[in-house]
């Protein structure tokens, strides 16, 4: 007999724009207040990249980016700003593939995706400064941060996950994906566990946070900078946590080049 | 002003055994009874591929598959029984990459994915007869029948997904993703909308039925054919319905190889 399981996932309502040195763990405290949510350990608090990134003060003025020749270059052959290629080529371990409007990373942190996930989008008015936001220094401390954050406020860890969106190589579009995780696996391993059958599973691998990451992006809503912040509830899990490390592929067993 | 938006997934309980001709609709109107759910039309079903696979007969026997010589060749590399890659490669436009215990291929529906989606695991139990399942003929026309016989019983019709676990070409670990869709967007274009600062959005194709499908799979659970049916409520869409055919990338579009 299984029994039935219902997953939610319920976006912060009216969750404030956010600024370099902004507290977010208390921004979300007031947020889950604001919804009338009470917070369980096995809860989950997904965040998405940007705001994570702006109180982080990961944004950068391209007016003081200096572009190499080696992105002036590939700033010709992407069809893009060369300062923001520079950028990119500074967020990256080495450049895969470019094509016009979308040059292909390995992100320092070991991501493969499209412009190191710099977003020039939704960071600010237009007519001002212009400016790009670069991904989080280091996302699964941010996620372990925000955690503590709200332990401290609200006296229960619940898991914290970050996320953002992400291309694939042969589906459209694109999914939320988890780049910053606390207090979950990130991955589950289930190879050698048996089916309701007894024979053992073959494929094996489930990327949990990954899954959790994109039900979160449904209810952030198509204009994901809105509805940032996503309080999940009913999901279980019995593997050890682990950082977002754990999702990403080693080189050396890449399968698809 | 936003307003709080809550996505629920529920896994239908007890959902029974299936085999070849069994209603899938009935099956589902009936479990959806069980669980006391009301359906309202923006409302999803997702259905794991396994028991739309078995109740439409796409289980083989093993035992009536003759390997040819291409096929016991790949199976030598690939470690993998000679009559499984024979229903591989028979399920397939072409063998993109074969290491120990995987061939990737573009799978005659365009999908690319692991070992044409064929799984052993799950489709009965061991000792006897040995078989291999298939992707359905035609994963949209399942769910469109899907939807049309849940329509006919309970006077409205949900959209209706179907999943399957796709591992991914940088990331470890599988994801559920959509391999056919019935009444809603499988892909949200949203390039040419403004963001909350009237600035262009730039990367703004969203893979919508991948995420319903990705949130589904949290509710299946990690032994998925257990509680293969999901009901999902709260989903937002303004664009029309497409197939999942719409995911796939186009060969002649591929960035990463």
């Amino acid at each position: 007999m299984t029994s039935s399981t219902t997953i939610k996932a319920t976006a912060l309502p009216d969750f404030p724009d956010v600024k370099a040195g902004d507290d977010l763990a208390a921004l979300i405290g007031e947020g889950l207040g604001r919804a009338n949510i009470e917070v369980a350990a096995r809860d989950v608090i997904v965040v998405a990249q940007k705001i994570v990134s702006k109180t982080e003060g990961r944004k950068i003025a391209l007016a003081d980016v200096k572009p190499s020749p080696r992105a002036t270059e590939i700033a010709a052959k992407a069809l893009k700003d060369p300062r923001l290629v520079e950028l990119i080529l500074s967020e990256s371990q080495n450049v895969l593939r470019v094509v016009p409007n979308v040059i292909v990373v390995r992100h320092r942190l070991g991501f493969v995706l499209a412009n190191a996930g710099i977003d020039r989008s939704n960071v600010g008015p237009p007519g001002g400064e212009e400016s790009a936001l670069l991904l989080p220094l280091d996302p699964d401390s941010s996620a372990a941060r925000i955690r503590d954050g709200i332990a401290a406020r609200l006296g229960v860890a619940p898991a914290v996950v970050i996320t953002d969106s992400f291309g694939r190589a042969w589906r459209l579009g694109t999914v939320n994906v988890a780049i910053g995780v606390a207090g979950l696996p990130a991955l589950v391993d289930r190879r050698g566990t048996l089916d309701r059958y007894g024979r053992t599973l073959e494929t094996t691998e489930v990327a949990f946070a990954d899954a959790v990451a994109a039900a979160a992006g449904l209810a952030m809503g198509e204009g994901a900078e809105g509805r940032p912040v996503v309080h999940m509830s009913g999901l279980e899990w019995s593997a050890p946590a682990q950082s977002a490390n754990a999702l990403i592929r080693p080189i050396a067993e890449d399968l698809f080049r």
